[in-house]
């Protein structure tokens, strides 16, 4: 059975009215089905969406929550607050026979004084479901993402990944930076 | 003339009482002279100190703004913005004897649904003015940012820099990640 999917952008305005994307790719890449047949839209019109679209989907596991149990009380107000700040920006790729999330993204714009007062992308959670390996979802994700922040006005969009993925990005037009990661763990 | 410093943050409830950050150290370090005397506060009352504390201050051009020019309505919504989402603390030092801001550095929240909605922290805009070195500022304003994120319940905090750095955040705990820093840059 052929698999069809559908994308979702849940954007800044969480208006309830479909929105293209006008930056994004005007053709479908062959092998994604769905996906870009109407163009990523605006999709998600209340909180009780958010259970469906990000919170509560299988790709949990695979988005190292560790073994702690997130209440929805928590979920939901993440969500509230996410969409107060208007700076998150999640994109889900659903599998509309399944019914399933499959994989997701974010997009995170982060506010500067520098730069004169540009705001700056960050690529976090990417993630695609094992059983949909190979078909260019991380493609269609990233892709966006990137898109999308440029035409946001972002000045630069960065991104934290494993040394075996660098080449996927370099696709997109990322480099590796001169500077060094560092973190300070306080719990997992 | 020994110098006099004041060190000032700008919480996220932005209040007009002065509220001490209970995990900070209780003793000054010895060559920071009035900084640590009566422990950093939540001093900012209203927008109108913005222009103060930041974005028209000595430290623009350190912040590599470029040659454009931000005019105070952008700085303004930008401020406003940031005091919104309530995810920006920005500390400043200020000089007490000249009334100019002599070092600056950020923390900014990320809202997670991972790690059980957990918040990560992000470390941006260290800066100590060229007139200050040696001062041991830089530790002052990092050491404050961690174990203010600490006390905020992020699972860890982060930042990038540049290799030459790498020793001296390490007194802080931080420590080189394995992950790749990648950017995709579209303006300077």
């Amino acid at each position: 059975m052929r698999r069809h999917y559908s994308s979702q952008l849940c954007s800044r305005s969480w208006t309830g009215v479909a929105r293209p994307c006008p930056s994004l790719p005007q053709s479908p890449p062959p092998s994604l089905g769905k996906v870009w047949s109407s163009g990523p839209s605006a999709q998600l019109t209340s909180t009780g969406d958010s259970t469906r679209c990000y919170p509560n989907s299988q790709l949990q596991g695979m988005l190292r929550q560790s073994s702690l149990l997130v209440s929805s009380n928590q979920s939901l107000e993440n969500f509230e607050h996410m969409k107060k700040t208007g700076d998150y920006y999640v994109i889900v790729v659903e599998d509309t026979n399944l019914g399933q999330i499959v994989a997701t993204a974010t997009l995170i714009t982060e506010h500067k004084f520098i730069h004169s007062c540009a705001k700056r992308g960050r690529v976090e959670e990417v993630v695609v479901s094992d059983v949909c390996r190979g078909k260019q979802l991380g493609k269609l994700l990233v892709s966006t993402l990137t898109l999308l922040s440029k035409k946001l006005d972002c000045y630069k969009i960065t991104l934290e990944c494993a040394p075996k993925n660098v080449a996927f990005y370099t696709k997109f037009s990322y480099s590796a930076s001169d500077e060094t990661y560092m973190q300070c763990r306080f719990f997992d």
